[in-house]
């Protein structure tokens, strides 16, 4: 079947209970419940306390062809993935799904244990490197789940995705099991992820190198959701975790795109006092910053409030009192988890406050702009940002399609050409965000609007902006580096790209 | 049949989807999950603002037979049970069953509409004064189900309380619908109750006096919870909400049991560097915050943590940096209040991480003290806070049940007698507290340790405190007052109270 994106989906995906195809950012309406958690008891004055991994493994049971989850914020630096995954390996199990909140480059040690078929599945929000390489070539048992942010969230609390155990690497965990993740030596801030995890997995282990006497506080993840402590020597390696310095952008092209970026804001009728915005962690996103924080001080204008993944500039905003509140899934640095447990203006939210599309309203939901980049754009304004021009998997959903649909306004950033490849084509590899949800496509060469918001594109007429249709984009892309050869490909699907709804949005074929 | 307590609890009870008699305070372990709540979607920017209780009352459907819940943090100064129950009774509609987390004096202005049959079940914490009699005048359906704060949260989140709409008073909201209880003319402080029905319930409403711009922090409720907003000019009035002096008590016999709760925390074995505490806001239990509090500075001790309702002495002490931590389901004066706004150890907590013994572990798993007061104890150290000498409905079950089964030392302070009533006695009318998880009873003329509870038995021998069985109290009492007649009952059931695990611990006859 052919879904509301145009593309083909099969009417059955293995590890999918049911195939629902994509019809729309806001077409499909959940009727039931959300999943019940677990009920359990803890006596008083009880021990949480274990001595090992290998002692968690055997007090929750763990058994072939159990889900495991994890959370991605100690990043590159990240020991618990690879240890537990390990200890589980040497118990000669197998089957075992791997549900992650994202994985990154240091996780490509577990590739051993795939091979080995100790892990045969994964649901997660994106791979890259060797791992992206191992998925691409269909080396699991069954396709790939690729969720958003926001989608996993919703797939947790709904038990799409159902997490047998939950490993919380804790930064700082007393001994009863209060967590938080801003103390400590292996401190990455914000616990956002894994406050979903710990809510709805049938067990609940804390891993920590900062045990400390009860209680601790603040309190992101409670004690009433934790089952057993693991006190191990260290959880993560801080280079890996925070990057220090931030990247401030020189590239000429990619402050062009910044400063073009800015200026769409600036004219899109929604830059007033009380404004509120996401910025992505890219490079142009983050000079973007830079030219929106000048624009806020000429005109006056305080934004309500900032989200994301934080980073160093979105801080220095909120201390100048130019954005007045941050909600935090993720930090990205020492002065984004410093400020999370220092300033009470920086406020920790799970991924489901964030962006999980069946709530009350996620807070994706009150953005009134997102700038977000991309690895392909095509001519209906669909996005790629996971695969690469040979079809590989080298990226992650993240927020980006929960914001694209959520903002007012969403940019997208992204050079015109990458090399000798054009960025803006006929057609993407991969859709993650549906192009109804993108709003204003941003290059170093032209800015094309979606010509379903003549409402921006009436506003932007007077910014001076290199304005042109994204079939003029593309021709200038093409005319440039000539018409990029699609990728061929088998008919083994070897990941889905769920749509933060649950919805099959796209699927990943493997390369010819 | 009989229950551990001892009790007659019949087959079935109307209301109760299965009777399960008491069995012992840790006996009944949950099998199954916890409920679902309702999945919902909220479009980007969509208007949550209603005009008047009436509308929301149209936009949530409310309907015959419907059970509606409300929370108690406003006690006496609550406005907004009895307005939307008189917005219900203008729709005539009928069958409603009424759970608020607690009721006060204030909500007898319902009476006419449970007279009526608008409000046909009841099922709460407890309930006073005229209320109190109409309930044990069995004028309802179906007998009030009485529960503890812990079990309230437990029976929220397994669904045996299955809540169609929460109305939360919302002294600070947002437009998308994130409160707090900290801001605003009807500050009331935490929102420890509401935050459980906010979770759980179908359709969720806020009314606030005080709509703020999006986004408020700190959030208590969040917006993914919340469905509808409703701006009235008053949630409640001051006066009622918090008190602003504290009652010092004076009375010398309550000075002296306070002495001796205190001498008994001192010599338990259990007053070290790092305990933990819950006073009640009664008179005995305050004044012994004083002695307490004495004798942590002569020996240089402090507390790791304090719970509960708070009130003044327990701010004072954490100001002192006496108690380190305060965790806080309700404020019962400004300054309290005041403390959970602006001191980051002061922290707010939903009644489920205060008390559901189906968790991993609520904070009162921590307890090493609590001081909790009695109307009655008996022999068998049953405690009663509910019912009067003539079996009417007068108090409230509180967090008194979840306190006692936590704590490492429950402490039940009393008067030896009151009036010409003896307190301590063969057996008490209701039970609201099975005797295994009280150790201590206080009163003017002795203390009696449970003998379950030897090693402090052992441990108070060098107290110089008037130890005595519980039996000698008892004879003191009688030979003091006489033996009190019990209450001649019918054979009516007007209200079941439910222990902490949602098993049948008593049931309350209406009286002859």
């Amino acid at each position: 079947m052919i879904n509301a994106a145009g593309r083909e989906i099969p009417e059955s995906i293995p590890g999918l209970k049911k195939v629902v195809p994509y019809a729309g950012p806001f077409t499909l309406i959940p009727q039931n419940r959300m999943a019940g958690p677990r009920l359990s008891v803890n006596l008083p004055k009880s021990d949480k306390l274990l001595t090992s991994i290998d002692q968690a493994l055997d007090a929750v049971g763990l058994k072939d062809g159990m889900t495991i989850s994890f959370h991605h914020h100690f990043r590159n630096g990240d020991y618990l993935l690879n240890s537990v995954v390990e200890a589980i390996a040497r118990r000669k199990l197998k089957g075992i799904t791997l549900a992650p909140s994202s994985l990154t480059d240091v996780n490509q040690a577990i590739i051993p244990f795939i091979e080995a078929g100790v892990i045969t599945a994964i649901e997660t929000s994106g791979a890259r490197g060797a791992l992206g390489r191992l998925i691409t070539d269909g080396r699991l048992a069954r396709p790939v789940i690729i969720r958003s942010h926001g989608g996993r969230a919703r797939a947790i609390e709904c038990d799409d995705l159902h997490i047998d155990v939950a490993f919380i690497g804790a930064p700082c965990c007393d001994c009863y099991g209060n967590i938080n993740g801003t103390e400590g030596k292996s401190a990455c801030g914000s616990l956002g992820y894994a406050m979903v995890d710990a809510a709805y997995a049938d067990k609940v282990v804390a891993i920590t190198d900062n045990l400390a006497p009860h209680p601790i506080f603040p309190v992101s993840i409670p004690q009433t959701q934790v089952d057993y402590i693991v006190e191990v020597a260290s959880i993560g390696d801080p280079k890996g975790i925070a990057s220090g310095a931030l990247r401030i952008s020189k590239d000429p092209r990619e402050l062009l795109i910044a400063e073009f970026a800015a200026r769409v804001i600036e004219y899109s009728g929604y830059f007033r006092d009380g404004y509120s915005l996401q910025l992505g962690s890219g490079g142009a996103a983050l000079a973007t910053a830079k030219f929106i924080r000048e624009k806020m001080l000429a005109r006056s204008i305080t934004a309500s409030f900032g989200v994301g993944g934080v980073t160093a500039p979105f801080v220095g905003m909120l201390e100048e009192g130019l954005i007045k509140t941050v909600f935090d899934t993720q930090d990205f640095d020492i002065v984004s988890i410093e400020s999370l447990k220092k300033n009470p203006n920086h406020l920790e939210i799970s991924a489901s406050y964030y962006a999980n599309p069946h709530s009350r309203g996620p807070i994706v939901n009150n953005l009134d702009f997102v700038i977000l980049s991309a690895t392909e754009i095509d001519v209906n304004f669909n996005v790629n940002v996971i695969t690469d021009s040979n079809g590989v998997l080298m990226g992650a959903s993240g927020g980006h399609c929960d914001t694209a649909a959520g903002a007012a306004v969403s940019i997208v950033v992204a050079p015109l050409l990458r090399g000798r490849l054009p960025m803006v084509r006929d057609r993407v590899h991969t859709i993650i965000t549906p192009g109804e949800t993108v709003d204003v496509v941003v290059t170093e060469r032209g800015i094309a609007v979606n010509p379903q918001r003549r409402d921006l594109l009436d506003c932007l007429k007077s910014a001076k902006l290199p304005l042109m249709s994204i079939e003029e984009l593309q021709k200038i892309a093409y005319d440039l580096a000539g018409k990029p050869e699609p990728v061929e490909v088998t008919d083994e699907i070897v990941a889905v790209v769920e749509y933060r709804d649950g919805s099959v949005l796209d699927v990943i074929r493997k390369p010819r």
